[in-house]
């Protein structure tokens, strides 16, 4: 093959999916079976499903179209951001399903599926989809595939070691996602750095169009954000109204710090101009900053000024942090998931510890403050270790990796501009 | 700085986003406490939160999505079409939930937050998008901020006054906001009229992808629809079927006035050929009339003829009237807010009249006849005069609109084309 | 008017829009009320509403999003693809409404609209628009209108066929619809067929934004199809979880062929690269057999093992047999429903009898298979024969159809590029 052209994997890929795919099946035959609800009863049964196929949903949505839509920002590399978004998100939900049933029911011998684990799962594919915005457009579906799994495999194992070590909530897998995402991305993305990447990579860009498809990527995410917080906080009717606060709490950070993302967007810039972009991604924060937050916060207003701090934060960060992580680090971060979603996060994390303190006792809050912290660490070494780990992994040229020109275009894997009849002698 | 750059407002919207969301967080801090439903005991509150949390959702998909991507249909107006929309929605709900907790419970000196509250504060917002429609490409975004705020508060007040003079029910916020939204919004154009705004402004255009991502938001309106008007429609338990009745008004008569756009933009064309736009606006009006007279529709086929009529007026309208209304009146209407909002709004309300009159008695009739002719002309004055002044203060220059040839262009306000990676030194 | 313009549909598709709408209006008069619920008692009424409406507006957001924009891929063909999807849908399900009364009511002179009619009505909708894509680009709004109301009419004619032969259980109704859609459309194509459409046809194509589009259309489908095929399997709590093992089923049926359909578009593909169509097609097989198979599957394994087998099949259908189809039989399948709807679909038949045959005793399983065999054969021949009939129907010229160039073109029927202000002297 010329060198042209990005290295075929048709040899890869398929072997790669199916293999994992069948494993997968057989996993599935031994163990898995659909959870009937029965011990509580056909009444309370019911309710429960209605509400929480309505909360799957919204975290479902989140996934496939907000994920999916918020990657196909670059101007020439749509197909792979939506496509490989739904490629890695599939196999990670499946594999998600099998090792937490695994790690969180290892005395019995069947995984039970119902619409908890299902929601679990989907986070941990959230988690995974983090990681992959650092790498965005610089690795190949196979080297994103395996990264996805490993992901998802690190952060299961963590929440487990933090369940057996500190008896932590699971509430606790939704407060560390974006952290133990973003972090292992960084580094994945870190050890696999090309001297190609350039700040101004002509294929690293935006237009009109791809700016809107993002922006419709963006407002799923934004909007459906209180269900994706709120999802596994335990029903309303046993816990004194905590599902509802996180859902307004949610809200109202978002609201705020949509604001001062375009803000700060638009004063930071020389032209005074937004940057599309860079709103998109800080919009976010406010989300990611009030999701870690959200057990302490007991009224709007802290809301509100967590989702303002996020966001300053996180715009300045994404504005000014980008450029020297590369300079000075080495470390390319397409989507700058650093800015996005480690910083909101940490933030979270301070404010949550923060409110704790001001609220208990000196003796219950010194403890709540070393668990705390020791959480944060915890969550911390995993992923920047498995990060790395994961990032050598990848380098083996066995995964034949595009070429540094062929980075951020679908040319590589896709067929672009093509005729709907396909031709199987061309 | 060059005459052929729009002028910059570096120093004009961080700074008056700033303010405002810091205004509001202060007055969040004093007034503002999350309602924890534990007055109705814990079962109901839950059952109520499930089916409350899903109309808020539909809303709240309505006045993001829906109206966000609506206005993407000018081929180089996208960005700033959902940017702007995502901006002044975020801070009108937070103005609204204030407002509306001031003028509603001003005996108490707390602010619930419930499910309601929130709804309302969406619909308010609708109502400050509805006429954001009218000057749509032809305001920058300090002005759209304050005229959206203008725009709730007259709202709020309006409903208000219409409380406390009539005793009127809150369904009737639902009933007014598009025709006080249009109303307010062509007033605003009127005032802000510019001499370079012909009908063939080269930029005032659409192409074959602006037109699908507005097909994209209306379809969202579209579907929506039927929780957006039955969303303040007290609980089916408690109202013998009404909330049912208006959901599957709304849905007929969406599908017959979808038909009739479609029919009429062809037929009203002299080369026999549909307008994307034109289908899109029209489209929605058999939602706005039926909303306006739903409490007072008993069978689908009225439901059905309402939004027969509403299509057939409002596609006429759009086709004829707003040429018309540029030459003779010198008001330019982008988004023709007035054939899709004010004369549905305008029908449904002699529809509502019409059957009232026609199912009662003869004193009851009379006196809801003069109850319903006083909530209109006191809506639409309230909208013309809080219209009007809104625009004379919007054309003080100190707010810096762009030139007429920026008008309806990103290009003013957004970093258009750009690199991902952000550069603080160019 | 000169041979290079399509024929102009002004005085076709208005009038029969009109008439058909008028008729239809007509007879909402006569015979439709709303259901009040009031039989099953206030309380539960509510429980029931809120449960449906949700499953109602998964099934509202795929037939107008999902199909909408699914048929937007080609890259002239947008606006027809979303805006003729919406009228025929529309007008489908009207017409759905009335037809599904009067043969399942037809001892009482009323038809009542409640949540599970307007849900059948949608099912309907769906198999037409199933029919719409194998003539896809080829056929004008008119003809397009008047295939979808026989194919309804046939479709539920069908039903009633196997309810009264049967007594069939209305769950067949989703079992059934891709297979009889499917085979419909192909009928009318080959009936319809142009010599001038080769499999180069300049205009068959897609870009990277039609791409994106018709992703977007694939995930509402591929999201909400859990809510699809479980919407008519009866509630939770009547009937033993299957309503949950359905859902569960799909969803990883979906899971699955998602990830297949990407390992065979590439394996299959010389360049080693995917093809963004045949991707969306076959990703959605799995939802298409599990649809059919899915009161017989009872382990997620098996859903899994269906979902494999169906994206295996549809996607080598899709790459091999869709050139076969038009040089041997001159069969023009402009989507492959072929392979996307009726292959999956009898691939989940031969499941669900091999299922049956496995587990229950040997005089019940022949009973079932006849059974099964019978309702397969009468739904085919149905299908196939009123296909032909309305493709020799649909040939008429007083239709119009455009000529051979103007296929899969927006040209023929919408202003493209228009300006926003409509010009009547034009």
């Amino acid at each position: 093959m010329a060198p042209q052209y990005a290295p075929s994997l048709r040899s890869r890929l398929p072997l790669v999916a199916f293999l994992l795919e069948t494993i997968f099946l057989l996993l599935f035959v031994i163990f898995v079976k659909i959870e009937q609800h029965e011990q509580f009863g056909r009444e309370s049964a019911s309710k429960l499903f209605i509400s929480s196929y309505a909360e799957f949903q919204d975290v479902h949505v989140m996934i496939f179209m907000g994920f999916g839509f918020l990657a196909t920002f670059l101007v020439r590399y749509g197909f792979s951001g939506s496509g490989f978004n739904v490629l890695l998100a599939a196999m990670a939900i499946q594999w998600a399903v099998l090792i937490n049933g695994f790690l969180q029911q290892h005395h019995i011998r069947e995984i039970h599926i119902n619409m908890k684990s299902v929601i679990e799962a989907e986070l941990c594919a959230a988690s995974a989809l983090v990681a992959m915005g650092a790498v965005h457009g610089k690795a190949n579906p196979v080297q994103l595939l395996l990264m996805a799994l490993v992901e998802v495999t690190g952060f299961v194992v963590t929440q487990w070691i933090l369940r057996a070590l500190f008896n932590a909530d699971p509430v606790y897998s939704i407060m560390l996602l974006h952290v133990f995402g973003a972090l292992f991305g960084v580094m994945v993305s870190w050890v696999l750095h090309r001297e190609g990447i350039k700040p101004e990579h002509e294929k690293e860009k935006t237009d009109r169009k791809t700016g809107l498809f993002a922006m419709f990527g963006t407002l799923f995410l934004w909007m459906f954000w209180p269900s994706f917080n709120s999802a596994l906080v335990r029903d309303y009717r046993w816990d004194g109204g905590l599902k509802l606060t996180v859902i307004y709490g949610t809200y109202l950070s978002l609201a705020v710090s949509v604001v001062m993302a375009m803000s700060v967007s638009m004063l930071t810039s020389s032209k005074g101009k937004m940057n599309m972009v860079h709103v998109q991604s800080s919009a976010l924060s406010g989300g990611v900053a009030i999701g870690v937050a959200m057990t302490a916060v007991h009224a709007p207003w802290i809301a509100m000024t967590i989702g303002f701090c996020a966001a300053l934060l996180s715009a300045l960060g994404y504005r000014y942090m980008k450029n020297h992580m590369l300079f000075a680090f080495e470390c390319h971060d397409t989507c700058g998931v650093l800015s996005v979603h480690a910083i909101p996060g940490i933030l979270g994390w301070f404010a949550h510890l923060f409110l704790r303190l001001a609220s208990n006792e000196s003796t219950i809050a010194v403890q709540f403050a070393v668990y705390h912290i020791c959480v944060l660490l915890i969550t911390a070494c995993m992923s920047l270790v498995m990060g790395t780990a994961t990032g050598l992994f990848l380098k083996w040229s066995i995964w034949r990796p595009q070429q540094d020109r062929k980075c951020f275009d679908d040319q590589a894997f896709w067929e672009v501009n093509g005729f709907v009849h396909l031709h199987q002698f061309k």
